[in-house]
């Protein structure tokens, strides 16, 4: 009875992980979420697959190529592409269920099509937090999602980053003095100063058709450098007399001393009049972050400022502010760069491993240890005890204790520290102290 | 510049929670992980998308006929509609890096294109565990497995609730005594006994040709009942000569002995011989489990033990043992009978409230609430405080601080509690206290 053997694998440019990478993987992904809850923001689970035409209500660009299609019977039937298109659809929906300021976090898998390539995924997981308002939302707003940001980064381990800033507003603003009415390629030119450089984007701005003044006065704003207050200072010297401009100045300013009341330190945010985030769904505050070490990772976690999030599925005006951190492709940077490690991770404190027919007494004293809310795993299958010490190591375990006859009739245990190779002889107690 | 509105709607079938209930979800999902983990279980998170020819390596069957298919490029590609073929599928690709017994959970969403109907779900959670041999596999593990349900549904908050648990080998083997070599129809029609009745069973036993002297047999047999020791030594009375069936009764009487040392009462399993589980997939220990209260629910965890699992992709041998939790489906029901309910559930313990003007000051408050581990939020905008205590109340938040002058004057906050309307004027160190 042959039975035919297919060859396991999965689709190219999709991540899975060996066990002990999960669970760093997973160590992250708890580590944002707490934070996430730690703001008061809610947790939310959309469907993976939604109405084509709800998905692509927008329609148009890139977005509409890279789409999976999913089907099964006549509906037409779609992957969802972010969790920002799901948030609108979803605040829209539940209107009325919902208390504003809405607050939501979503942690979830999206779908892509991308082209193939390494550290490219087509299957990845966002990690969004949105502030929604009803009709308003305070700039105050804009200036806590930065500390939510610190405040997680810093607990995945980062000193050294920074939360860039900018806010629309005052780049249109400032174009539209120059007698620019549409910014949008300008800003798009811009945007990509820290990959092609400065000389690039003077050539692109030319082959758009700028002259010379108008890339001047561009580069001249734009090279604006200093402290947040220098920075603040230096635009107000401008003396643009444009409103479009003096609000998006004012927010910011605004943002800045906001900032440093919900605690983020100085040298962890910085102005910088050349962020511009492509997508031309941002209107106001404008955030990238960079570990400053890791300057080729790009940004980490990027967000901003929108004047309504869900135009395609009600009247309501609902503006917000929010940020997406690209989890997948962060985890395997960060593993790429060897910044992390999953050599040390395990969730099993310790492996109880039985001497022959010693197996009831090693069972009752993992009930013990799990009662104190150790992670307690035993080794049931018979073998040699090397072995077994073995498998604690692969699986990077801490902790070994041998349960045999003589242990048991002195209450006294061989209790290993695997990374040390330490060995003492001590009692159950002094064992559940040493793993708490 | 009118934009089409889209009605703002999900696909029938899928599940979508209001915050409340979705942060009530959320506390079930993180239960379940947090004791499949106390038990040495490893994290697993494999692609919601897989190569058609590996997912339906099996073939045939209703599987096939209620797959998602998803469509982008030339790749026949589907959604998973279950957890074990991918799991099947990571053993056997990444053999060679696993340590066996190799212990996994997963806990994630599946599809299948059921036909419409209330309380059945196209996109499902499953919960499952599966501890995996490599070339063989020790019958305790069976033992503990109910262990894991045991303290999953105990921690849920349910007392009574009963794991049936019996073995397909003592059934087949029963019925090789018998002289029926396939048994299959026969476990098919008793595993239906609960759902249709003693009589339907009859009936149907009938209908498929089986003489009545085997059929008195059959219902002589499962109609055998008692204390679990009783069941067993009823058993041994039957001395019934047929190999599979006394590999089968050692088996449970293993698993029972072992059940008790794994610390689960006796009042929660309970071996039932009309427990077959449809699958032919299981050839060993089986598991139902009942909430003694509901039984309306039916069983809401089920699974077993196999003799190999990866057939389809490899050619080594990998036994297992494993259960499976249908969480959307269960969250449904508990909803719905009023078992649970999400009133009560919020994640942020505390909403501050500023005055106007006091909004730094409540900002500040915030992060030291924070830095003590206390969720909180602070309501930036701007309105009536009625409206304020209202949102809190709404989001069940359980408490709220007013922070004004008077307040920050003479450090005494109105500190309320929003269940019972009780406000105390103390001290933000009080305030701390009492939120901790």
């Amino acid at each position: 009875m042959g039975v035919n053997i297919v060859k396991p694998s999965i689709l190219p440019g999709f991540m899975e992980l060996t066990p002990s990478n999960q669970i760093l993987f997973n160590k992250i992904m708890d580590t944002i979420r707490s934070n996430y809850e730690k703001f008061g923001f809610l947790p939310i689970d959309t469907p993976l697959i939604e109405k084509s035409e709800v998905l692509l209500a927008k329609g148009g660009g890139e977005t509409e190529k890279q789409i999976y299609k999913v089907v099964k019977g006549d509906t037409d039937m779609s992957l969802r592409f972010d969790l920002t298109v799901p948030l609108a659809r979803y605040v829209a929906q539940y209107y009325s269920e919902l208390s504003f300021p809405y607050r939501r976090y979503h942690i979830g898998k999206v779908y892509r099509g991308e082209r193939n390539q390494k550290g490219r995924f087509r299957e990845f997981y966002q990690a969004d937090i949105d502030i929604i308002g009803n009709g308003s939302l305070d700039i105050v707003n804009d200036a806590e999602i930065p500390s939510v940001i610190y405040s997680t980064f810093k607990e995945l381990g980062f000193d050294s980053f920074t939360i860039k800033i900018n806010n629309r507003k005052l780049l249109s603003g400032f174009f539209k003095s120059l007698g620019v009415e549409d910014s949008t390629n300008i800003l798009r030119t811009v945007d990509k100063l820290e990959k092609i450089g400065i000389d690039n984007v003077v050539k692109e701005l030319e082959e758009q058709g700028f002259d010379s003044k108008l890339i001047n006065a561009i580069m001249g704003f734009i090279s604006i450098k200093g402290t947040n207050d220098e920075i603040i200072k230096n635009l107000r010297k401008l003396n643009i007399n444009n409103e479009q401009f003096n609000e998006g100045l004012d927010e910011l300013q605004k943002v800045v001393e906001y900032i440093r009341l919900f605690g983020v330190p100085e040298e962890n945010f910085a102005l910088d009049l050349t962020i511009a985030r492509g997508l031309d769904y941002y209107t106001g505050t404008v955030y990238e972050t960079f570990l400053n070490d890791y300057p080729g990772i790009g940004s980490v976690c990027s967000g901003g400022r929108y004047d309504d999030l869900a135009t395609y599925y009600t009247k309501q005006k609902l503006p917000g502010v929010g940020i997406s951190i690209g989890l997948t492709r962060l985890f395997y940077q960060l593993t790429e760069a060897g910044i992390i490690r999953s050599t040390d991770y395990s969730l099993t404190k310790v492996l109880i491993i039985p001497m022959e027919g010693y197996i009831d007494y090693a069972i009752k004293t993992a009930s013990k240890f799990r009662n104190k809310g150790i992670f307690t795993q035993v080794y049931l299958e018979s073998g040699k005890i090397s072995k077994k010490f073995n498998y604690a190591d692969k699986l990077n375990i801490p902790f070994v204790i041998v349960v045999g006859q003589e242990e048991c009739d002195n209450n006294k245990y061989s209790f290993r520290n695997m990374k040390s190779g330490e060995q003492k002889t001590i009692s159950l107690g002094e064992v559940i102290e040493s793993l708490k």
